[in-house]
C-alpha cells in the first residue's frame, strides 16, 4: 500500500455485462469534483435529475408522478420499494421467470411479506391470463411484482399485457426494470404501474452508488407508516427531497455528478429510442457473428431483449467456460457467466458505452480464442 | 439538459463539512475507470482495501476480526449492524448525546428491536458506571450502542471505559465511529467492540458510496439468522466477500477505486497518528482564529474533539446564520449548519484535504463577513 498514485499500465478492459458498465470518459469526468451534499449547486443537480428521470419515463410530477433516488445497489433499490409499499398485512405476488424475480421473493421472505409467487421457465414469458387467475383465486394479494428485463437471460417480459390485468384487479404493480429503463421504450401510464426501479449504472451508463424510484404519487402517499427500514424508507426519502431538497443521508455525490453528466449524453443520442437504436445495432452484430462460428442463442429471437444474450455452451469436449472466459479477459474483453443452474450459457451484453466497432472487436477476439482452444468453427 | 459537458465556471468551494469532504484531486482520478466488478482486478483491490482497514484498526483477520464493505452511505452500514446483529429476542441499549444516538434509537424503533436508551445532555460525556447500571437493573439488555465522535457537537465519546463496562457484563459492543475512524488513535481490542462502523467518506478522505464495519469474527458468526433485511444483511454481506471475493450486489466500483487510492495516501501521511496530527493543527488554528473574533466553542475543550467544532452564534442583533453561511459560501467557503433543536450554534469541520492555508483562508473569510454584516469585533 506504499507508494505514488497507482499508474494504468494498461488499456481498462471492455465491459460487455449487465453493469457496472464501461461509460464515456466525460461521465466520469464529472466526478473530478467534490460538492457539499446539502449545497446550492448540488441541490439543484438533484432535482434537475429527478425531473429527467419522470421524463424519460414519459410521466411528469403535474401527471402525478415521483422521483425517488436511493442510495446503494439496485437490489437496495428493489429492497426499498418492496419494504415499504406492502401493507403490513398485505400479500405480494411476485412473477418469476429468472434469478431477479427470485430474488424479490427472497426480499419479501426476509422482510416476513406474506409472499405467493408464480414461476414460469426462463426461457418462456409469464401468461397474463395466469396472473388475471392468481389474482381472482387470492383476494388477498395486494402488490404485484414483475421483471422487465430478466438479466438471467435478457429476455422482455409482457409489463403492459400483465399491468393490464393488475389494474383490472386495482392491485399495486411494481416492475424492476433494472435493465432495460432508459433503453427499452415502453408507454409508463398505459402499464398502470405504480412503482418502478432502475439503477444508475445500467441503460443510462452512469457509475453504480444509487438507484431510482419512479412513482404514481397517490400510490407513494399511500404507504404511510408501512416501511420496515429507516434507510430504504421510500417515502421519507421522497419527503426529504421535498421538504429541502437533500437526501436525508449521505448521498453519493460523485456518482450523483456523473449519472446528471449520463443523463445530457443521453438526451443527446436521442433519449430512449436513440440508445434503443445503438443498443439494437450492436445486439443484431453480436448475434449475426456469433451464429456464424456456430453459437445459438438460449432465447427465441422473439422473447430476446437487445440488453443482453445467453449464448448456450458450445457442444464441443475442448470447450471449457473458465477458459474461454479467461482468454478473452486476458485480450481486454470482459463477458459475463450464466446465471442459470440447469443451463450451460454465458451472457454478453451490449449496454454502456459500446458501438459496432467494439462488438466487431469482440466477435475477432471470440474467433482467435476459439482458434487457440482448438475448436473448430462452426463450433456446435 | 442540451449541450456540451458542462465546463467549470468556478474554483471548486472547499468543505468545511463532515462529509461529504474536501478530497484530494488523486483519489477523484482514481475513478477515471471501468472496472468489472466480477472481474480479478477488482476482487484483488477490495481484498486489498478489506485488509487495510483492518491494519488501520490495529486488528487482524489472524487475531480473529473481519471487514466488511457495505453499500450505501454510513447510515446504511449503522442499520446493517444494528439490524443484523441485535438478536430476534435481543434488547438494545443506546448512549445518546446528540443526533446521530438518537439516529441509532430509530432505526432500531423502526426495525422494531426492543431498545432502551441513556439519554445525556449534548455537552457532556456518558458516565460509564451509568451505563454499568443499567445493564445490571435490566438482564434483558443483549447489546449497546455508542457514537464514537458524535458529529452533533464533535465530542469524543469515552468508548475504552464504556467498553470496559458492556464486556464486564458480556454484552455485545457497537461503536459508530462514523466521523472519527482513521484520525482518533484508540485500542480495538482494548475497548471490547464487536463492530465497528466507519464511512468511505470521512476522515479517510474517500468519497461517498459505502461504509465499512470491522467485526470480531466470533460475534459476527453468533448472527446467523438474525438479519432483518436482504440488503443489509451483514453476515451474507461477509459470506459473499469471503466465497469469491465478490459483493453480493453490484458495489461502488468507481467509490472503491477512490478509496483504495485514500488508502495509500493514508498511509504515506504517517497512517492514523500522522493524520490526527493535521486535523488536530487544523483544530487549533481555527480555535485559535475564532477566539481571537469573539467566538466560543459549545463544547468545554477537554470534551471537543479535533473532527468537527461546533460554535455559538455571536450574541449580536445583526448577526443571522443564513445571511453569514451564504456569504461565506459565495466566497467559497462551505461550513456546516447546527444540529440542535435548543442551542444555536453552526459547525465547521476540519477534516478532507484540509491543510494550515485552508484553515487560515477561511478565518480571513469569515474576519471579511462579519465586517460586511457590519458586526464590530470581537463579536460577542
Amino acid at each position: 500500500m506504499t507508494g505514488p498514485p497507482q499508474i494504468a499500465a494498461a488499456k481498462d478492459k471492455t465491459l460487455f455485462t449487465p453493469g457496472p458498465l464501461t461509460t464515456s470518459q466525460t461521465v466520469k469526468q464529472a466526478m473530478l469534483r467534490d460538492v457539499g451534499s446539502r449545497d446550492v449547486e448540488f441541490i439543484e443537480t438533484v432535482r434537475r435529475i429527478r425531473e429527467a428521470l419522470l421524463a424519460l419515463a414519459g410521466v411528469s410530477r403535474e401527471t402525478g408522478y415521483e422521483a425517488v433516488l436511493m442510495q446503494g445497489s439496485g437490489t437496495f433499490g428493489i429492497e426499498s420499494v418492496i419494504g415499504s409499499t406492502v401493507p403490513p398485512d398485505g400479500k405480494l405476488l411476485v412473477i418469476i421467470n429468472g434469478a431477479y424475480g427470485a430474488r424479490i421473493a427472497k426480499i419479501a421472505k426476509v422482510l416476513r411479506i406474506d409472499t405467493t409467487t408464480l414461476e414460469c421457465t426462463t426461457n418462456v414469458a409469464p401468461v397474463p391470463a395466469d396472473v388475471g387467475r392468481m389474482l381472482t383465486e387470492d383476494a388477498a394479494i395486494t402488490n404485484v411484482a414483475v421483471v422487465h428485463c430478466e438479466t438471467t437471460t435478457g429476455i422482455i417480459n409482457p409489463i403492459d399485457q400483465i399491468g393490464r390485468v393488475v389494474r383490472q384487479h386495482d392491485k399495486t404493480y411494481f416492475v424492476d426494470s433494472m435493465s432495460a429503463f432508459g433503453a427499452v421504450p415502453f408507454d409508463f401510464e398505459k402499464c398502470g404501474i405504480d412503482f418502478l426501479v432502475s439503477s444508475a449504472n445500467k441503460c443510462i451508463e452512469g457509475v453504480p452508488g444509487f438507484s431510482f424510484a419512479i412513482c404514481r404519487r397517490d400510490s407513494l402517499h399511500a404507504t404511510e407508516g408501512w416501511a420496515r427500514s429507516l434507510s430504504l424508507d421510500l417515502l421519507a426519502q421522497w419527503r426529504g427531497l421535498e421538504q429541502n431538497g437533500q437526501f436525508r443521508f449521505t448521498p453519493p455525490t460523485h456518482a450523483i455528478l456523473a449519472f446528471d453528466q449520463a443523463l445530457r449524453e443521453l438526451q443527446a443520442e436521442g433519449g430512449v429510442e436513440g440508445r434503443a437504436t445503438r443498443y439494437r445495432g450492436n445486439y443484431e452484430s453480436l448475434v449475426d457473428g456469433m451464429r456464424e462460428m456456430g453459437f445459438s442463442e438460449y432465447l427465441s429471437p422473439k422473447l430476446q431483449g437487445t440488453i443482453i444474450t445467453a449464448f448456450h455452451y458450445p457442444n464441443h469436449p475442448r470447450f471449457q467456460f473458465d477458459e474461454f472466459y479467461t482468454r478473452l479477459n486476458d485480450k481486454g474483453f470482459v463477458i459475463y457467466p450464466g446465471k442459470m443452474s440447469n443451463i450451460d450459457c454465458f451472457r454478453i451484453g451490449n449496454i454502456g458505452r459500446l458501438f459496432e466497432c467494439d462488438i466487431l472487436a469482440l466477435l475477432t477476439a471470440i474467433r482467435a480464442t476459439l482458434s487457440k482452444m482448438d475448436i473448430e468453427l462452426p463450433c456446435s
